[in-house]
C-alpha cells in the first residue's frame, strides 16, 4: 500500500423524497443560487417543480441556467460564469447527471477566478477558490456528485479535458433512487458501465499489497453487475436502483483509489471518442476498456487473474494464467453485451479514419512532449493506436 | 435500504513517517494546542519526540496533558477542560489510541459548553460546539480517529457511556502503521476484535436489501481476520499492519452503517464489564459477542447463515440453516481462540456475582424506564442476563 492523504467532505442525503428537502439543506449555505440543469427531463418527471417549490418555501433567491448537453460544453460554462458574476450568485445547485454537475463545478471555478476558466484544464494550475456547489442527481453514473473533478469539452478545439481540486467537491448531494425510474435502457447501461470503469481504473494497478481496497472494489463491481441485470428487466425496482445509486457514488468518491497507483488510460482513450464523435462516455468505455485490458494484461497477468476469479467468477481450474485472464475479459464483454452496450467501434459508427489522429491527441504527441497514459502499462501513441485498432 | 444522511469530514493522512508532518498539517488550524496522551509508550517509541519536534519546527504553542488510561476517566477529562480554558487552547491533538481520542473529544466538548460535560453523556442533549481535534493513532482498534462519538467512564458511578455528534469528528487523523510495530500481542488481538465487532454491530440487521454494504462489511471482515493472523506471527509486517489500520478506520467511520438499522447490543452489554471490572473493551467484546449471536440468531437465521458462508467460509452443503449459523459462530470463536482472546467470562476472572446487576444497569431497568438494547432482537434485562450467563 502507498502512503495517501484522503478526505471527502461531501454530505450524501439518500432516499425516497429526499430531493424535496433541498431548500432546507441549502438555506444555511446560500443567499442566491444558480439552478443549473440539462434538458426537459427534470421538467417532465416533476423534479424541477419539486426543487422550485422547496427553494421558494425556504425563501431562497435563484436564477436558472438550463441546456447542459452530454459532454458538457465550455460555451455554456462561460455563459454560466457571466450569469453568476452579474447576479451575485453565491451557490450553485446542479440538478442532473455528471454533465450538469461538471458544468456546475466549472462555472463555480470560473466565477471565483480571473481569466479563462479553460486554462485550468489546459495547465492543471491551482485555483483561488470556487463557489460552493451541491447536486440533485438524476442519473447515477459519473460519480461527480462526490468527486473533486470535472470533465469539460471545448467544442471549438475538439478537446475533452479534466480538472480536479478538493474545493470542487460538492457540499452535499441528494440521491433519490425513485428519480431514476424513467431512465431509458441505454442510459442505464451507459451509467452502469461508467461506474464499473471508475472502479476498474483504480483496481488495476501494479501497487502490491492492496488487499482491503481490492476486496471493496471486487464486492462493489459484483453488486453493480447483479443489480444492473435486475434493472434491465425491471427499471422501476427501487431496491436495485438503491444499490446501483450508492455504488455509483462509492465508485468515484476516491475511497477505492487510496493507497495505490491508479490507471485512467481507458478514460483518456475514451475522451477522444467523446470529443470528436460525441459518443456517450459510458458507451465509449464499454468499447475501449476491454480492448485496453486485452492489450495490457500480460504486463500484470496475476492481477487480471484476480479480476477474472474474484469479480467475473472464472473457475480457477484452468491452470493457465493467460486463459483465466482472457476468460475474465470475455465475461466482462458478455456482461456488456447482455446490457446491450456497444462492443466495438463500429457499433458506435466509428471507422479507422481518425484513429491515428486520436492516439496522437490523447498522448499530446504533436506537442513534442508526449504524455504517456496509464499506470499498469505506460502507453505511448502507438500503444493507444493499437488499442483503438483492437476495438475496431 | 433505508434513507440515510451521511458525511465524514475527517481527513486521513496515512503511511510511513506521516506523523512527523503533524505540525505542518496543524498550523492552519491552531494557535494553541493541547497535546493529550496516555502513558509512557509514546515516549519510549520516539513518537512523542517526533511530535514535539514537528510542533516546535512550525512554531505551534502547546500545553500537555498525559495520563489517559484505558476506559478513559471523567476526572482527567475535567482536568483537561480546566486546562484548555485557562490556557486559551483552541485545538486538541490526541496522540494515542481510542481512549486518548475519546478523552480528547470530551475535553473539546467540555471546553466549549457551560456546565458538567457528563450531562451530555447522561442526556444525549445537543451541544453548542466543540474545539476542533485531530489525532495521531498509536493503536488501530477503536475507530475513534474518524468517528463522531466518544465513550467515557465515570469512575465514581461505575458508568461507561457514549455521546456522539458530527462536530466531534476529528479534523484530521494521522495513521502510520510503523508505529504499531511495538504493540504487544494482547493489544493487537483486542484491537482486531474491537474493529471486527464495529462492523458486525452494523452488519447484523433486520433491514432488507443491503447488498452493497453487506459486501463491503464481509470483505473488510475477511481482510481483518487474514491479516490479524499474519501479525500474530510477525508483528512488524508493515503491509499487514496497513491493511488492519485502514480496516479499523473504515470499520467505524460510519460508511458500513449507512442505509440500515444497526444493533450495538454487544457494545452496550460489554460496557458494563468495562465499567465494573475495567476489562479491555476488545477482550470483553470477544466474550460477549458470540454469546449475543448464539442468543439472537434464530430471530434472523438467514442473516447469520449469510455471515457463516460469506465471512466464515462455512460450506453451504449443510442443508440446515441452524447448523450453518451455529457453525459460523463456532468459527468466529475459533478465530478469537487463535488470536488468544478470552472466550468466556471466567477467562476475564468474572464470576456470576454481578451479572443481574449489570443486566439491569445496561438496560437502565431500575429507573423504571427500561431501555431495550439492540436492533436484530430487542433485549430486556432478562435477555441481557441470559446472554451474560451464556458467556460464563
Amino acid at each position: 500500500m502507498l502512503n495517501f492523504d484522503y478526505e471527502n467532505k461531501t454530505r450524501i442525503i439518500f432516499g425516497e423524497d429526499t430531493h424535496k428537502t433541498v431548500g432546507e439543506v441549502l438555506k444555511p449555505h446560500a443567499s442566491k443560487v444558480l439552478l443549473h440543469y440539462g434538458g426537459g427531463s427534470i421538467k417532465s418527471t416533476g423534479v424541477y417543480d419539486d426543487v422550485i417549490n422547496s427553494l421558494k418555501a425556504n425563501n431562497i433567491d435563484f436564477v436558472e441556467l438550463g441546456g447542459v448537453k452530454p459532454n458538457p460544453r465550455l460555451s455554456l460554462v462561460n455563459e454560466g460564469i457571466k450569469l453568476c458574476i452579474e447576479e451575485n450568485v453565491d451557490f450553485i445547485l446542479a440538478v442532473g447527471g455528471g454533465s450538469v454537475i461538471d458544468s456546475a463545478k466549472t462555472i463555480a471555478l470560473g466565477a471565483k477566478n480571473e481569466g479563462d476558466v479553460w486554462d485550468f484544464f489546459l495547465t492543471n494550475k491551482d485555483n483561488n477558490g470556487a463557489l460552493p456547489t451541491s447536486t440533485i442527481l438524476t442519473i447515477p453514473a459519473a460519480g461527480s456528485e462526490a468527486s473533486s473533478g470535472a470533465v469539460i469539452t471545448n467544442e471549438d478545439k475538439e478537446l475533452k479535458l479534466s480538472y480536479g481540486r478538493e474545493n470542487l467537491r460538492p457540499i452535499f448531494s441528494i440521491i433519490n433512487p425513485k428519480i431514476y425510474f424513467t431512465l431509458p435502457a441505454n442510459q442505464i447501461a451507459n451509467g452502469v458501465c461508467d461506474m464499473m470503469i471508475h472502479i476498474m481504473e483504480r483496481y488495476f494497478t501494479n501497487t502490491k499489497n492492496t488487499e482491503l481496497i481490492d476486496g471493496l472494489c471486487e464486492s462493489t463491481l459484483k453488486t453493480i453487475m447483479k443489480n444492473a441485470l435486475i434493472l434491465k428487466e425491471d427499471n422501476k425496482n427501487y431496491e436495485a436502483w438503491s444499490e446501483i445509486a450508492l455504488a455509483g457514488t462509492i465508485a468515484h468518491n476516491g475511497l477505492l483509489g487510496i493507497g495505490r497507483e491508479q490507471d485512467w488510460a481507458s478514460h483518456n482513450i475514451e475522451h477522444e471518442l467523446s470529443a470528436i464523435y460525441d459518443v456517450a462516455h459510458g458507451a465509449g468505455l464499454a468499447v475501449v476498456t476491454p480492448a485496453w485490458m486485452t492489450y495490457v494484461y500480460k504486463t500484470n497477468v496475476d492481477m487480471f487473474v484476480q479480476f477474472a476469479i474474484n469479480v467475473m467468477g472464472v473457475d480457477v481450474a484452468y491452470r493457465d494464467s493467460d486463459k483465466i485472464a482472457l476468460e475474465g475479459i470475455k465475461r466482462l464483454k458478455n456482461f456488456f453485451r447482455e446490457m446491450e452496450l456497444p462492443l466495438r467501434l463500429e457499433d458506435l459508427n466509428i471507422d479507422d479514419n481518425k484513429l491515428e489522429l486520436m492516439a496522437k491527441k490523447a498522448t499530446n504527441f504533436e506537442s513534442g512532449k508526449e504524455n504517456l497514459l496509464g499506470g499498469v502499462k505506460k502507453l505511448n501513441w502507438e500503444d493507444v493506436f493499437a488499442i483503438y485498432k483492437l476495438a475496431l
